[in-house]
């Protein structure tokens, strides 16, 4: 691979989802890697004086989003449903994604979240749901919960939300290429087309 | 012309800059007209409770913007300087351009006020900047202030403020195309299609 790409994301966060479906397959076309960085984006948004998703908290900005997810949607050939609860708590299935993120189906397991919570409009906080999702990817998914919820692996999540703020990461989707921040799904293409330009140590 | 996009921008707005000096000719290439919109920002974020910029208030927000206007800046060729001062009052400005958005100068204006502000770091606020720019665009600039500072002019600034308000707006640059808002300079691109695909009387 010649360079690679961080993908930081969080589940509840409605333009991860595009952004997520399309990471690998982007990125791989440029012969780039994808490092799959899952972390927490609530308590950056407290550090910003948010105790709720600001689509939520400024509702022109809210109506926006959902009408354009819809849009994206629909241009990617993406299932959509807008959830009944939004933002979904992705505390478990981040757990699960930061503690085998190098498992070669975390691919398949975030997209499968990220599905379940925007076009299959299924409640993602459950250990049922993340069990279920699981199901799909892995042979023992017992084994992979029991490992997702050690202490260990709860301590590296919050680690991971903590590089994400020195990263001056406030948002998600957000992208980390050729030590540049890039913020939002629009902006995918500049950031696997930065890390093409950028030296593939970095 | 096949069909129209209207363009809302503010000459506060950092992202408006790249999206005013591409608008006219990126929607012209697929034949489609811009229609320039100058409203005012402060008026709707205050609405959100904002005093200030996001940028300001939201510190890694606004890094991140800075950086990122850098980069933009340097992919399309446009010449960038971080102001001085941000976000610089563009009253004055916007007055000029809403009492004058059909005439044919219109959108060299509107650049001339984007390059002052942020490129060369000009205080766009005040009369003697926008006499100066007027000067590179009509014959007599003496005139269009007149016009732009009577009292017609200011209430129609405030009903197109109002206007972008309950078309949804709340930020810029904004886009409207067959019905449809668009915000972000990162979705020009969007907009266009849609107008392309929408009817020719939308």
């Amino acid at each position: 691979m010649a360079g690679l790409i961080e993908f930081w994301f969080e589940f509840a966060s409605s333009y991860s989802y595009p952004a997520a479906t399309r990471v690998e397959a982007a990125a791989g076309a440029s012969g780039i890697a994808v490092a799959w960085r899952p972390f927490l984006l609530g308590p950056i948004f407290r550090d910003q004086g948010w105790s709720d998703s600001p689509f939520n908290l400024y509702p022109a900005k809210g109506r926006y989003m959902w009408r354009d997810m819809e849009r994206l949607c629909a241009d990617l050939g993406l299932p959509f449903r807008r959830p009944a609860a939004f933002p979904r708590n992705g505390l478990l299935a981040a757990r699960v994604a930061c503690s085998h993120r190098d498992e070669p189906w975390i691919g398949d397991f975030v997209r499968a979240v990220y599905r379940a919570n925007f076009a299959e409009d299924r409640d993602i906080s459950t250990r049922e749901t993340v069990s279920a999702l699981l199901a799909g990817c892995v042979a023992d998914p017992v084994a992979v919960l029991k490992r997702a919820t050690d202490p260990a692996s709860k301590r590296a999540l919050a680690r991971a939300t903590d590089e994400a703020r020195k990263l001056g990461i406030f948002g998600a989707p957000s992208f980390v290429a050729g030590g540049e921040l890039f913020w939002g799904n629009d902006r995918l293409a500049a950031a696997i087309d930065w890390s093409r330009r950028a030296p593939a140590d970095t």
